[in-house]
C-alpha cells in the first residue's frame, strides 16, 4: 500500500505490456507435451555442434565444422562484438534488498514490462525445473546451481529479411546472431539490475563465457508457456512461429510464474508435414510423436540436420523448417483472424494447412534480397560459386 | 549488371527500407538553417558535461555532477553493460575490396538495409563536414581524422514509457541510456562489417572509449536529412519529434548522400514556444534565432539547462521539452495527417500548435509507470524523498 503512488496500475491489472498479446492465448496447467519424470540432465557439451566437432557426424562434417557458423562476414562481425558483451564482469548482489513492493506479482510486471523497454518481443516467467539446467558446462564443470526462477527473454527474427530468405542461403546465421548478440546484451542487463535490487541473478545466452550457457531453452520455453512442442522440434510461439530466439535470467526474486500454453498445435502438427516436406535434409519426421529422454516429441534427426548445415555449400546454416512453417505469419488481422480458429476448430486447422500448402510457404520474395553473398576464408571475401 | 542476379530490385529502387517514411519528407539542397563559412571546429571537452565538472556552473553543480547521470540504479546498469561494448578492439580493413558492386546507390541501400536489420530506425548518409570533427578528444588529443562519409544511425526512444514519464522523473536517464547502449552495439558491429568489406569504418557514439565520441551529431543531423533545428537547440525529426539518440560510422567506402529535409520546422517553432512555456529550468529562448558559432539557431541557455539535470531532485536529469514537444507523436493516421498538413500550410501550424497546448503536453500518463524511484548512493538504494 505504501508503494501505491509510486507506480501506476500497469504493475496491478492484467493488461498486455508489449506488443504482442500472449494473453489472447489459452493458459494451462501443463504443457501439452507429455513430459514423464524420467528425464536425465544433460551435459552441455552433448549437442549437434560438439558431436560434429568431435567426429561423431563424419569427417567432412568435422573438418567444416569450426568455421560453418561464421563463414559470412556479417555473421564474423555480430560474432566479433558478442564476444566483447560476454565478457561482461558480473556485479555483487546488493546487500539489502531493494525498498520496492515485494509482491511477486508486482515484481514480475516490473520485470517483463522493463524487458519490453529493452526491447524485448516477450517476457515470460517459470520455475526452474532441474532437469532444465546442464549436467556439466562447456568447460567441463559440474553445474550445481540452485534459481527459482527463470525470467524468459524472447527476441523475433527480423521478419522482412526472412520473407527475402529461402531459408538456407547467406542470410541464415546473421538471422540468428543478430538475435544472440541483442539476447547477451538485454539479458546481461537484467541480470545487473536486478542484482542491484538486492537479489541473485544470473544471464543465461547462447555464447556466454567462458562456460557457456548453463540451461537448456525448451523445457522454460514449455513451462513458461511461450508455446508447444512442433514436428520440427522447436518450440513454436503462435505469434512468431519457430522465429525467434530465447535467453533467460536465473533469479531468486519473488516472481510469479506463468502457465503454459494449448493453442493446438499438437493436432496441428499431426496433420501438418510441410516442414518435413521441405526439409533439404530430411530430418524431421513424418507420422506421431514417440518418448525421447522422457518428452513426448517428434524426434528431429539431429545428424542428418546438422551435418546438411554444415556442408550447406548455398549458404549459412539451415533454417528452412522455420521459413516455410505456416506459423510463420506476421501480425496482422487477416493472420490473426486464422490464427484464432486453429486454435478453436479441427476443421479450420485442416484448412489452413491446405491454404498454406497451396500458397508456397517456401517462395523467398527475392526482390526484397538486401544482402550479398560472400563467404569469408581467412580475411578474404570470395563469392560462392554454388548459389540457388 | 554482373551482379543484378545476386541481390534484389530493394538496393535498386527508392522503396522505402524502414519503419519511418522519410521519403514522404521535402528533400532540399540546404539546410534551413543558415551555416555560415564561420564555424570553428570545437573542443570535444568543452560541452556542459566537463563545464559543470570543472566548476563553471558554481560549486554544488560541480559536487552533483558526477553521480548525475547514474544514480538510479537501471542507470547504472545500462551503463556497465555500455562500458564493455566499448572495450570492442578494432578488426583490421581486409586487404582487398570485396567482390561486390561498387555502385554507390546499391552500396548506401545495403548499408542501410543492414542498419534496419539490425533495428535501427532511422539510417540517413551525408559528407562528412570538416567542423563536425572535434578539435580535441576526451583525452585532450588533437583529432586528424578524415573520411569522405558519415553513416548516420538514428534510435528512438521507447515510445510507451516515455508516455508515461512527465520529463523529469526517474526514467529519464534509461530513457536515453538503453539508446546509448544499442547505438554503441549497432554503430559497433556495422563499422566491423564495413572494415570486412575492405574499406575504413569508424563507429563514433555517446560513450566510445577511450577517446569519446569525434564527432559532433547536430551538422550530421542537419546534412544527412534526419531533421531541423528546433527552438529547443535539439535536431527534431518530423516522425520522432526530439526523442531519440544518434550515433556514426565514418567511412570512405562509396556512398550517395541524403539530402536535407524541410518540413516547416522553422515557422512551426518561430510560433510554437511549447517547450519554453514548460522547461523548468527557463533554459528555453523565446523570440527570434540568433547567429551562434556560424549557426543561426535559438540557443539554449546550456548552463540553466544543464544545472537543472544535475541538481534535479525529482528525478535523473531533465527531457521536459522532449516530452511536451507537439511533434513527439506516434506514427498514427490521425497524426500523419497532422503531420502532412503542417508541413505545407503555415495556417495549419497555427491550427497544431493551439490544439497541441489545449491537450496539455505536459500530462504524463502515471497508470502506465512501471518503474520504482530509486536511488543508488554507493550500491545502497533508497525511495527519494522529494517526488512529484
Amino acid at each position: 500500500v505504501e508503494y501505491r503512488s509510486k507506480y501506476g496500475d500497469i504493475l496491478l491489472s492484467n493488461c498486455q505490456l508489449g506488443t504482442i498479446p500472449m494473453q489472447r492465448i489459452k493458459q494451462v496447467n501443463k504443457p501439452t507435451t507429455l513430459i514423464t519424470d524420467e528425464i536425465r540432465r544433460i551435459d552441455s557439451r552433448e549437442n549437434a555442434f560438439t558431436k560434429a566437432r568431435r567426429g561423431d557426424y563424419g569427417p567432412a562434417v568435422q573438418r567444416e565444422s569450426p568455421h560453418a557458423a561464421t563463414k559470412d562476414p556479417l555473421s564474423v562481425s555480430l560474432a566479433d562484438i558478442r564476444r566483447f558483451v560476454a565478457l561482461v564482469e558480473t556485479n555483487e548482489i546488493a546487500p539489502h534488498i531493494a525498498p520496492i513492493p515485494e509482491d511477486p506479482g508486482v515484481l514480475t510486471r516490473h520485470i517483463k514490462r522493463l524487458g519490453y523497454f529493452l526491447r524485448a518481443d516477450i517476457m515470460r516467467v517459470c520455475n526452474l525445473p532441474e532437469y532444465a539446467v546442464y549436467s556439466h558446462d562447456f568447460q567441463g564443470n559440474p553445474i550445481d546451481i540452485n534459481y527459482k526462477f527463470a525470467i524468459v527473454i524472447i527476441m523475433a527474427k527480423e521478419y522482412p529479411t526472412l520473407r527475402a530468405s529461402n531459408g538456407y542461403d547467406w542470410i541464415g546465421v546473421p538471422l540468428s546472431y543478430d538475435l544472440y548478440l541483442r539476447l547477451a546484451v538485454i539479458s546481461e542487463t537484467i541480470a545487473n539490475y536486478i542484482r542491484r535490487l538486492g537479489y541473485s541473478a544470473s544471464p543465461e545466452y547462447t555464447g556466454k563465457m567462458p562456460e557457456g550457457c548453463r540451461v537448456l531453452f525448451a523445457p522454460l520455453l514449455l513451462w513458461s508457456g511461450v508455446g508447444e512442442v512442433s514436428r520440427a522440434g522447436l518450440i513454436l510461439n503462435p505469434f512468431l512461429g519457430m522465429h525467434y530466439k530465447a535467453a533467460a535470467v536465473l533469479t531468486d526474486m519473488p516472481l510469479l510464474p506463468d502457465k503454459p500454453v494449448n493453442f493446438g498445435l499438437q493436432d496441428f502438427c499431426q496433420h501438418c508435414e510441410i516442414c518435413a516436406d521441405f526439409c533439404p535434409s530430411k530430418a524431421i519426421p513424418r507420422g506421431n510423436k514417440v518418448i525421447h529422454n522422457g518428452y513426448e516429441t517428434w524426434k528431429l534427426n539431429e545428424k542428418l540436420c546438422h551435418s546438411f548445415r554444415v556442408l550447406n555449400k548455398k549458404g549459412t546454416y539451415c533454417g528452412r523448417c522455420i521459413k516455410v512453417c505456416p506459423w510463420t505469419k506476421p501480425n496482422t488481422l487477416p493472420h490473426d483472424l486464422v490464427r484464432w480458429s486453429v486454435q478453436h476448430s479441427g476443421f479450420a486447422r485442416r484448412i489452413a494447412i491446405k491454404a498454406s500448402k497451396a500458397l508456397k510457404p517456401e517462395k523467398a520474395e527475392s526482390n526484397k534480397k538486401w544482402w550479398f553473398d560472400l563467404e569469408e576464408t581467412d580475411g578474404v571475401l570470395t563469392i560462392p560459386p554454388d548459389i540457388d
